[in-house]
């Protein structure tokens, strides 16, 4: 039995993000790869649509400028064929102000003969924003 | 074949908010089905952790009196035998306000004889809380 797609991909990813070392990702990523992550692109100017091998090297390299990954936890996850998606919890470190941050995040990727074709993450990024700006952002409360 | 337990529990959750009518849903919930939306509770009261069938049908009713949900589009899907995990943008109304809400939405699901025995939402929570307010919140740019 071969190892899913996904196991390969997410040791490259993550090796990419704190070892800054792209080799092992780059043959693991479909030249047209679609990739977004959505958030609030002012602030993290790594979310958003990127198209393309070279683009999302790219952005990964970016990611791995800002942040350092200490762990990760499944909480949840479906493994199809050529599919995957998990919802995870991430330890990391804001590499410019050295702040821990804790962020939930979930991911829906395609694999085509095992390179990764589409990888969309979605993040809980209001706890994202408070926890790097620092301070919590104040909220009315909606009607209930 | 049988239809998967989503598209039930699916039909039965819309009909529940929108018609706020829970007799559909009541019978698909585990008595200690596990639930959680994860975002700030203190402007979202119908957002957090819940146990037990009582608890989830009584935050469902909550969010039927807060929000209409007017579509919805499935990007990712993915359907195990008894799990599934989807990817979805809602456009809804927010109805103190009567304000239109787009919004991304990834939910992870888990079923035992045909019943929800976990639920686990994961929402783009800045881009909600942006909408709400009805403001853009202004953010510092993370250096990169």
């Amino acid at each position: 039995m071969t190892e899913h797609s996904l196991w390969r991909f997410s040791r490259a990813f993550h090796r990419a993000i704190n070892e800054r070392q792209l080799d092992d990702l780059e043959p693991l990523l479909d030249d047209e790869v679609e990739w977004a992550i959505y958030g609030p692109i002012d602030m993290f100017p790594f979310f958003g649509a990127r198209r393309g091998k070279e683009a999302v090297l790219e952005v990964i390299r970016q990611i791995g400028e800002n942040v350092r990954v200490h762990r990760f936890d499944r909480e949840s996850i479906m493994l199809g064929v050529d599919s995957a998606s998990s919802m995870m919890r991430y330890s990391l470190t804001a590499l410019d102000s050295n702040k821990p941050i804790s962020l939930r995040v979930a991911h829906f990727a395609q694999f085509k003969a095992g390179r990764l074709t589409s990888f969309r993450v979605l993040v809980d990024t209001f706890d994202l924003v408070e926890q790097t700006v620092g301070y919590p952002i104040h909220l009315p409360r909606m009607a209930i």
